[in-house]
């Protein structure tokens, strides 16, 4: 099978021009096809601050109220996700931006409201990912650059995970393509002390992850990271790295970061 | 050869909710390949002030300065855009939101500083279009709706008139399709009496054009967009029509508004 990236880069390198317009090029540099994935960053708090919309957090999510969403639309599928198309376009990667409602490739449900009341969050249905249309893009050349938003097939964008959407677009194509899932982000990799960049563990397994979570020795922010890179080899997934966004052109080659297996 | 509409929809439907959700099922209705083109509307002003960003207008033109291309980037490529294309969802057309930096489908070039420097905003090269990736997406039975924004390939976004985009595109595509391309708005076509929609004129030709322009009987606002209107034409598309969003089902059968010839 032919191999397939899905990479995704994080909120902390978006906001960070020097290290986005640097992973950009290497990204663009990459020849295999390949999807991105970003998140958001802080450009929305800050824009929503100066519009007077107050961002609430329950369990460091996000609560998505009707105003949040317009926002999170326009800054994450209009200025982040554009920014990055143009700059990816002006390095010859032929890059397309799409948010999950575009050409229906990331349907979604509303969260259910149980104990909190998350507003418009998706959850996806990773079966009904179009994983078709994907291919008709990636087979045309194009490279897919997705925004953290999906859609609820009635008519409402709704505010969705970037490591979720990454994890489940790579479990959707991983039946068509030798697929590798790469998580860029600020830290080298997983790591066993948190503040400590040379911790990090060149691989870890299942049993590995329940043993350190047990003893408390994963930060609260990675734990949804590794459900997700684990749920993405459950799901067929080839290789699984987690590492630096400096080191994207080693992360492609396995090399850097954190193996997940 | 088969059948493509380019339509055009005003900035002034988009500020109206109602106006704009019956316009979208309309467009959702009709069985044609189609190619959806949109305005901007007064969002991008409203959100601009509440953002401290003052819009500058020379001879009706905005001037585009960087904090303005950041704002229409987001509204018109964000907030808009997607908007749309959740709602087309919802009515069963399989819409993807693109501006021109998306697949590169609308490279333009920064309007050269002159008398005026009018900041981002770009001029379409027309032999440029990506008919080609048009015609993947149109093929796969995916309906673009583009917003009015093209890049210079260099990593800017560019403000660029969604009347040219949309005849631009029109033109382009006539080489593939037996394209029609439609301009709806708020009034019924083209009045030969401004206030006054039952002077609407069935059919408009370069001499009546150039006759009604002489005497003054043409608002400034509606000469740009029969100049686009009959570069399509000479571009090669078969039928021009001008007339109202509600009427849409109607200018698709080449009826009600004004038909450019």
């Amino acid at each position: 099978m032919e191999k397939l990236l899905v990479i995704k880069i994080g909120g902390n390198v978006i906001d960070d021009e020097e290290a986005l317009s640097s992973f950009l090029k290497d990204f663009a540099s990459v020849s295999s096809k390949k999807i991105l994935v970003h998140g958001g960053g802080k450009v929305a708090t800050a824009m929503g601050s100066q519009l007077g919309i107050v961002s609430r957090y329950i369990d460091g999510r996000r609560i998505t109220d009707d105003e949040t969403i317009d926002l999170v639309t326009m800054v994450y599928g209009g200025l982040i996700n554009k920014k990055i198309v143009a700059a990816l376009q002006a390095s010859g990667c032929n890059a397309i931006g799409v948010t999950g409602a575009d050409a229906n490739l990331i349907p979604a449900a509303k969260r259910p409201v149980e104990q909190i009341d998350y507003g418009w969050v998706g959850d996806i249905h990773p079966e009904k990912i179009s994983s078709n249309t994907f291919q008709i893009l990636l087979n045309a050349g194009i490279q897919p650059v997705v925004a953290p938003l999906t859609h609820d097939m009635q008519g409402h964008i709704l505010n969705t995970n970037a490591d979720t959407i990454a994890a489940v677009i790579a479990g959707a194509m991983a039946s068509f393509f030798d697929t590798s899932l790469i998580y860029c982000f600020e830290k080298n990799g997983i790591l066993t002390e948190v503040e400590e960049e040379k911790s990090v563990l060149d691989k870890m397994d299942w049993n590995l992850y329940l043993d350190l979570k047990q003893q408390g020795k994963l930060f609260a922010g990675i734990l949804p990271k590794l459900e997700n890179a684990f749920n993405a080899r459950k799901a067929g997934v080839r290789t699984v790295m987690i590492g630096h966004s400096d080191d994207l052109l080693l992360l492609v080659d396995n090399k850097g970061g954190t193996a997940i297996q």
